[in-house]
């Protein structure tokens, strides 16, 4: 197993800027047989065929990892995830360009490994589509699951200019499909002039609940996250967070279809934290980033990566 | 009549990055007779002559245009502007480079024969300067106007380095000549180092309402809002928005002079539609939009689209 | 028809910023209709779905159209194109995201509407797989055609990640159903690490004539345009350029498969130009442009509608 | 002494764009027989061989000299620091590339000239390490110094990879040298995952008041700056404002090791003003902005000059 | 007089980050009476309110002189400019925004100080119409001048959108006056599609000599330049630089009517620095850049800040 | 030992943005056990602490790595590399940050390890300054070397700043140190304006030939190599390549201390597989190229990468 940190142990640190590239510089591995002992597992997804819009998520796996620092504790809330949890970034799935069928056949693949591993997958896309592979295969062990859901949309479109499979109809799918439990399943952030009457009316025929951007304005993000939590309940939960649910100002460039008027970090890693700490979180996703820049100097792409780790953060207060 | 949407109606909307360019993808003429039937005109202004610093406002409104996302119902307001209004597209006056004055007479033409084929003009800049040649032909039919005008700057200069036509003298400029009515004026957002005594004594001496960006910090957006809707009461208003009342972390890049300290697009999405809901506004326009970035990813841009599009969604709660 | 001039008739030129967005100024339609009288249409095929690599062309369009200068004559060639051919702007085909089969159709529908109307079709790309729909357009009216083809790579792949719907298969495809005439089918700039020997052998199989780059270091690009125009020889032509064919140096960031050690735009320029006089060009495309910067400023996207304009200049001097 | 005002003395005022280059267009020297008679100095450290991880400040001072707005009053708090101080351009110390000690004592000599003089000097860096040497040049003459620290990180690292000389590690050196009381120290706006125990510990002992980015998110920024304000107390305090305290959206790509949740430039504008105003400053620097973008439109650029004249202002509200 | 070097004579050279900012580090005066006993001035002329599409030069002159180098042997001429000449950084003319009538005046002033002080003026600008009061400055002191003109475009138009007062215009406007000698006058590097027929039939009139950009492909530089040195002969000689005539490639995003199929600097570094050597230049300008990256990295920037050496490096052969 | 490949093995090939980040997508290894039975090793110096002017080629390692493409035959050398060489990627030597002594130790460390299992190192910088303790770590087993050395610069100062230690003396140091056969080293590409005369007289006494990019212009690239292979002649050879020697327009901010009026990537990329082909070259190294863009779009990493390539396919060359 390839260890990022092996040529710096005596520093007890490694420059973000130099050695092999895994999420937070954990340990990495392909092979399933090697996730054994492990809590936790990053997997990168890197597709973006099914975008209706501006592409470019397909780099998103790499620049969030580009753009992780190393371990510690959280200064909030007082836990080291990377202590207390052992992680494993089990690199990308097989995804290929041009086919998005196959390639979520590769990314449901690499999921199922991990699960049946008995490790929680945090998977970073890749457009949303991928929430469907990422959630089938995670439900093909746990059973139908809750859903916490930031997003700037709703994802619950019918069809995409006639398509069925689309980053806008994904949340559709899955609900159909039984993966996921419409009443258990909480929407946060909606926001701009999609979706229409059609889709509302389906959502609530379903059960879903939808939490707006205008209700975090009025309301506050600790009441909307309280409901979300109370919604939710007990029961094996997957938490997908679609990275423009973030106002444009905090990730300038970095999605594809940015809609002004979102939350800010502040509001948005609190609320990822503490969703991760109040329910039983099985899986997770982060989607929809399009790095712009180098480094670690991309606002968007550190925003994903500090969703990432307070998804981490919350995993780790829980258990302890 | 040239429709964006001619090709793809079977699909019930168009994809963002095709078709011919308009605003929201709705039908574009440049034939006066042609405006007979609809409410709203959007028409370009691009020019930046007038600046005092960075130029560039001359590409925004081909830049906003391509920003456009499709129309659909505000998920807030629960309305859709372009299902309520009749909204046309009718091009970009007929400005040139380097002679701002024939500029100017253009913009006053073209805005004229929108505000004379009965439909409330919503102008899209350009530096602010052109907010004279704007209020002057709304003000031609409707008499002297209210103005709220949402800026970091007051641009009530005696002159700027001398010069009277600059787009930091126009409010002064618009004022003494009758086109807006002092008592009626109310200027929201004022921050950082300009202007000085004089400017504020004559701003005194005329009656015009001067709030600023502490008042928002300090009061919040809603009273501030409120105290507007107040003082500008009944009576014909234009709304004039400077895209610099925005913080800098929300038009990176995306302005002349930009001032930090200022706005979220929180705050300003709401007030520019609460305000056209809530005042008689029979013109608008905005300006000092500088794109740095193609297509949708801009945030100035972006935040500007938006603006844009809730003055559209507040006149058409208003006409509801 | 929407004619951008025509508010600014009286100056005989249009600011390039200004007016509604068209190739070069030109009238545009969307309508079949109105096609008749005119010698070339530029038809719009904004998508990148089938790309192996970086997506983006799917905005190159719109970008070229906003590069182009206004029409005037060749300074070497001494030839107005915009004089000697009427030229249309028919708009984009209407392509939808996330389904190459539909928008290949759709092209494919457009072009023959061009090709039908008695026009000469100028596709402006999106990704190469639209030199499919393109060619075979051409060449249900005009029979197999003969094929110049500027490009680092060959596209004759048997299949990309098992795929042949692929930006990377096009020129097998295309041979294969007959659309190409292979013995009249000459590939201009070869060079990097792609192909491999399978592709080679094929290709030498159907009579294909390669000219690397190394070529037109060694022996210049007069002599090997010279060679081209030889093979290719009477009969009907479809001229195909990819943009990556020059160095990344004149296009930065701006194609998807950029490969160092290529070709200068004064070597490009002169030899598109040289080709479409030289031979019967009857339908020609522009692909694999990835615009990076607003407006005229972007070098890829400039050069990229130089190309164009060269294309019909030459096509021009032919006529004449 | 260089003014840059002179050649356009009759206007008042002088284009941002022209003119000698020096912060807010006061005159420079770098005489210091002819300080005497000013009140603040601007001494630019453009050093940053010290960091772990992103390079780049060193280009700072240049830049935000650039995105310096002309004199004027504060909006706020209707004062003009620049007609209350007399305020001179010290030009850059003597700093050399790749040899930080050298840099650090030429930095240290030039703010003894400024303290020297009798002036109050505010230092634009550079890394943070900078401030050791600044610090140092201000105990020289006023005795240990309390110390207000806006950043994100505490600084007080024992060493970095083993380095004693490293910006993060300053603060501890400037304690332990007895440069600053720990007892009158307040870090305000730390969060993210450094440092961990050891260095939380070393701070408890020392009596250091640290108050965390979730202080200001929940108990308000005007609290944390009252209980600021309340431990330094009297006596001589030196601020020092490490950039990256602001959340990325407001410096995005500006600081080298940006961390998402931090501070909005209403928070600190405010904040800088007010430490400024309420307790004996004596000297000052602003440190860790790496500029990306031209002139007067670097987010980063213009929120540092920013907090400068938001310090000068402070000064000038207390001076009065 | 402001000394750049002043703090690090010790070492012999400056750091090209840090100290005031000066073409080349060069000493810095804004007073004429301080000119004598210098052989050059630099100027800036930073005024953009001309052009006839994308604005921006405004911002070159700081930008030319941030990306300056230290002094040092050229090492092909083998000779030292800084040297051999005694060379002065006089500042930027008292240019105003939005007022360009105004910003002649102020620059024709400026340098006429310059040369009245018997210096040779070097002017920055800006765009292309400060040639206008540049030549009239130096024609006042020297009579009718040759010019030796590098550019794209003639700039010979009888007016751009109906008006004289243009950077398209300028070299028809100082032939007209005579201040250019049309018969001594050669245009380097014409390409692209502008002007017409018109100007050209004008500029045979004169008996303007023009070289066109494949005059440069098919001749070579050297004949070119060959040609241009005899066709001016003796006499005084004004040499202008549009940096356009460059490939975009070299100055990508760096001018405001890029045109594709130009020089390359190895040509251009060569023939500036020949025309120099080898003509009687007693003034020259550098035009149209527009800079769009920070510091020393933008190719446009460094392109013309090394012209602007290879002519001082001329012009100390020629002294030699 | 992690194989970048594993995934993918079906297609024979992976995507360029999938998969664990390794050069070309080789295996990757830490374990110098794990050396044996390969030729190659890639190597990673991310330092940059030593550089005079622009800092970030730390940077660059990752980001060479991130644009490398698939392997494949050389189209004009029809060889491909990773098939006639076994290649490993050897992570990065464990550089730490602000350190510049520590970083070369390790880095000589690990090449030496390299060197010691048989391979030839082929490391990947960084500043220039690594040439050093790679150069060191090869001669140690090879004795002293030529040089064959692509730059701008001599890299030959005495001092810089007065320190020895630099990217500007590493050239002098190894001369110095014997490490380097100065008869047998070859300078190809300098110009600009440094380093004077006292340099050039201590490379004269030293035997060290000097070819100028004057002599690249006058003479072609194909003289200037023959002459560089007939003085190295026979013997180990160092190839050192620092990217500047290419022209700004083929690396648009990619490099610290740009240079126009440079060598094309067509004459380097010829230049570099030429030298390698042609002489016993035991190790090599590629420097100061600076990321400034995202994955494979940036011009300057993209030559750096295809510079490597070139080496990696003349040295297979020679071995066949």
């Amino acid at each position: 197993m390839l260890d990022p940190m092996q040529r710096w142990r005596q520093y007890g640190e490694k420059p973000d800027y130099a050695g092999p590239l895994t999420f937070g510089g954990v340990p990495c591995t392909q092979d399933p047989a090697e996730l054994a002992g492990f809590d936790v597992a990053i997997v990168g997804a890197p597709m973006d065929e099914l975008v209706s819009d501006r592409p470019g998520a397909r780099f998103a796996p790499r620049a969030i990892r580009t753009a992780s620092c190393p371990p510690g504790p959280h200064l909030e809330a007082k836990v080291d995830a990377f202590s207390e949890l052992r992680i494993v970034d089990y690199g990308d799935a097989a995804v290929v360009p041009a086919q998005p069928l196959v390639s979520h056949a590769a990314i449901e693949d690499t999921v199922r490994e991990v699960v049946d591993a008995g490790l929680m997958p945090l998977i970073i896309g890749g457009d949303h589509s991928i929430t469907a592979p990422d959630a089938r295969a995670v439900a093909a062990k746990h059973g139908p699951l809750g859903l916490v859901h930031f997003d700037t949309h709703t994802d619950t479109g019918e069809g995409v200019f006639g398509a069925i499979l689309s980053h806008g109809t994904v949340m559709r799918t899955i609900v159909d499909e039984g993966v996921i439990d419409p009443r258990r399943y909480v929407q946060i952030g909606l926001r701009g002039y999609w979706p229409g009457e059609p889709e509302f009316s389906w959502q609530a025929e379903q059960g879903i609940t939808s939490l707006f951007m205008h209700d975090v304005r009025d309301r506050g993000i600790r009441d909307v996250i309280a409901q979300t939590i109370e919604v939710v309940g007990a029961g094996p939960v997957f938490l997908t967070v679609d990275i423009d649910v973030l106002d444009p100002a905090f990730i300038p460039g970095g999605t594809g279809t940015p809609e002004p008027g979102g939350m800010t970090t502040v509001e948005l890693l609190w609320a990822a934290r503490t969703v991760a700490a109040g329910l039983d979180v099985v899986g997770a996703d982060l989607v929809e980033v399009i790095p712009t820049d180098v480094g670690s100097a991309d606002p968007a792409v550190l925003a994903a990566e500090r969703v990432v780790r307070e998804i981490l953060t919350g995993v780790a207060m829980r258990k302890r």
